[in-house]
């Protein structure tokens, strides 16, 4: 069994013609459909159809998808989560545009998890056989993928132990009160595979979304993308910086709905016997921002 | 089942004073332990005893070590080992320093590899808690990690078998001499991780070592390297320049016995999902050197 | 006539051996001598006996070193400042250590400014011959010179003037309450060679130091320094982030005295037929931070 | 008196739609004027009418342009030229497009310099006001400007003393024999400001091209410019890769005439009080190829 990536974020925007305007533009996605109210986004190196949902109307997360490697994976996963004792369902091919048969998850954070393993699949944009190291002419920042969220969740610890137990995922790195065993856990970095995070959670309120993020390759990528974000009045959170916390260079942002992005880039590679990092809760302010060592008001309080 | 990574690579060098002086103060690796003729080593980033064995005494690599994630995993595998028809033996604790019980197997390239669930295992330099991003003093290149390794086999694509049937790897890029499904295979870049390779094999002599190669994480770490390489009289084989297959950053560089290193970094994310690139073989010099085109003699000659 | 560069920056600082740990381990400088209560340092790539004077007692600029071309500057300078109307004074070999005879400039900022052309001068750590691209083993963040400095003045039109009558130094870039010709002056960047700025000057009080910067050569350069900066505790102001103006990249710090220090890279080349660039008062914030695009309060309420 | 820069290369193309497609495409510069056989262009980051002229008809170098600063430079130029028993004749405006009266002589390397102070002149691409920190939409490369270029003398040491007494130009670096007083020069890289290099010369025969190069800022951009040059096929002749001499950033490749063009970042700055650094000609292959440490027999052999 095993969950491959995060395969899309399905997401409320207020305007989409501003959203478009910003994921295709800015942040230089392809649109790939537009159906009733949502439009559907693929970065220039993935091959499934979308990664990004947009939804018009309010904002947040509706919903994440997950694609899992086998088919038998969405029975074993499943079954962890009512073994977990999570709310499941299944849903159709066709339930979601592309997407075949699958397996709906209510988690203990309040959010909404697809796992499914077929979606209409094609080529990365430049393609299979030769091919360049990336498109000739990218749009704006150029993102190649989307990478992994950050969402909050009323119990840190609960939602560690489902993505244990349902998903597989280890935790790459996490926040406590102290490195006590009863410490209180304030925020989880978890994967299933090399990336370093492909979900995180910190405390907070139930359902709510802290920030999606795309993956960039380099560091000055990352600086050049903060470039164009003030070219394009996009509003920065932070960065460009550094993270303590996986090491990766990053910038926060918003989308024209207030939803917080990220492009992130770097970072080391997880494994599964990777020892835990963990971080010292007086230390937070450096792990969230290794560089201004202390948070903004913003990080704890925007969420969508 | 799942191996993880390449956990060791155990080469012989001619001169353990110079290979020390090289992989200690030019590459940046820790010594961590000398016995008999065989030094072991461990980059920054690495929490396992070591990842590099010396061995006095000629060229070339001795054997791989391949960590698995499960200790069950190793009857699993010498059972897939058997299937294929490779052979196999069992290996005490003790028989590799610090490491535990394994399978060793013998590939049809010549190679041998050793599967092993238990090594000593510690932490990384900046440790587990609240750790610092890098190393304040890293020595030379400060190399993190050991990343993967490329051999020769007579027989690609039955090398490209047992990797399936007994690693569970995939091909990430591949080199074919045309797009025919009869085409003759003449390398794989193989992985079971989004490392876009772990393993990768050209067609050439058996058990012969084409480089073994280091994790930089930035472009510029790369070219960094070079300029190093230069004042340490490293003589620098290719580079720093990028590779079309894995479009990773690269030099190529020899060690004081002639066994060729590489630090690499970047490339893109493998998925077991993704779709193989394929390279003709009248694109090869693009796919191996993305921006000079064409390869030097020297990187189908010199083996060790 | 010419005035090549600042030669040196001489600033006070209230305990030595933390501004020796920060400008030696943290910044990387050469300590080169210590008299009395005077410590003097050289970056790796200067030539010039040293560039950054510091005196144990208090804060602030004592004074700022300017070397000129041709001994017969001396006299032209002396005799532009004269007819400003700026108070001068001569000084003499010894009375700077290492540095010979020279004139003393009173500023309309209420600076102290001296002019010499001979300091005793010798290499550059690489050496004059096969010199290596850089040394082997930098010390922290290995900042090669002294760049510039930001200080501030009250009448930025008058000490606009004072440098181009009495340096020939012309405004690469200023700050304006509007584009009108009447337009309120709010700051200066002003330079006679392609740097993009030797000396800069926002509205304040007199005599006050604003930052005084080193170079770096490039972006990443840039943000390791800033990684650096948190593992040694040294309080980061901004950064890094880029320059509207300038468009340098940038990490603003305090020394443990309170003085601002800048690591700088990047920028374009100045040249004295090319147009000013003017920001409007409304557009500062962008122009000091490109990123943020606004100020923090500290930019213009911490000085030394 | 002052030369600022060189202000343009005129060269000879053999098809001139090959030229435009890799001058704007692949270089990204701008195309400004096209009259009879000569086409005009210009880098983004440049305020003058254009920086390079291509004739249609042959290869190699019709004469470069020095743009002076003060219009009373030229007669002093020009009397400097005729003391040194270099030929010159004066130029009226309009004999080159949008440039005004000039001299022009002819050097000892058998080049012809145009020296002029009048040139039309506009704005770079981002403005005078508020501008961006680059275009937002750069074509290819995006090279912002000329630099310098490389020419071939049959006596280096003569063409050394004309660009000293003509120019003022002082010697950044060189390479000799030897160390000794009577070496043998074989190269000379001079300047008349911090920029490293903005003229540069080897033994070599008359009236030849080496190269022209455009400036970059950063090594990311170097190795960038390679790999857009591989996706549109322009023949790259070494790198990227670092020169010892200069320490700057570089990518050599051929236009589709043939004549070499380089992309250069970095470097250091020079200045008039900078100690010249010397290179013996056993490491000229380290000073000109830093990491590969030899010359490839294109490096002299081929000049247009």
């Amino acid at each position: 069994m095993a969950i491959m990536r995060m395969g899309y974020a399905h997401v409320r925007v207020t305007d989409m013609a501003e959203a478009r305007q910003h994921y295709t533009q800015t942040l230089g996605l392809n649109e790939v459909a537009a159906v009733d109210n949502k439009v559907y986004f693929r970065g220039w190196d993935e091959w499934d159809h979308h990664s990004v949902v947009l939804e018009e109307g309010g904002v947040g997360v509706v919903k994440y998808g997950w694609k899992a490697q086998y088919a038998e994976d969405l029975a074993e996963i499943e079954n962890n989560a009512q073994k977990f004792g999570a709310s499941t369902e299944r849903f159709s091919k066709g339930d979601n545009l592309e997407v075949g048969d699958g397996v709906r998850i209510f988690t203990p954070s309040g959010h909404v998890f697809e796992v499914y393993h077929d979606i209409t699949s094609g080529q990365v944009d430049v393609g299979n056989v030769n091919p360049e190291a990336f498109p000739r002419d990218l749009r704006g920042i150029g993102a190649p993928a989307l990478d992994h969220s950050l969402i909050t969740t009323p119990d840190v610890a609960l939602m560690e132990k489902f993505m244990k137990d349902v998903f597989g995922f280890w935790t790459a790195e996490q926040v406590a009160t102290s490195l006590d065993d009863d410490a209180h856990k304030i925020g989880c970095w978890m994967t299933g595979s090399n990336q370093i995070h492909q979900l995180a959670f910190i405390e907070g309120p139930e359902a709510k979304l802290h920030h999606f993020a795309f993956r960039l390759e380099e560091g000055w990528e990352v600086n050049r993308a903060a470039d164009l974000m003030s070219m394009d009045d996009v509003p920065i959170d932070v960065g460009p910086t550094r993270h303590g916390i996986t090491r990766g260079k990053t910038v926060y942002f918003f989308d024209p709905a207030g939803n917080r992005n990220e492009v992130f880039a770097g970072g080391y590679l997880s494994f599964a016997d990777r020892p835990t990092v963990t971080w010292t809760v007086d230390q937070l302010g450096k792990g969230i921002f290794y560089h201004a060592r202390e948070l903004n008001e913003r990080f704890t309080t925007v969420l969508t």
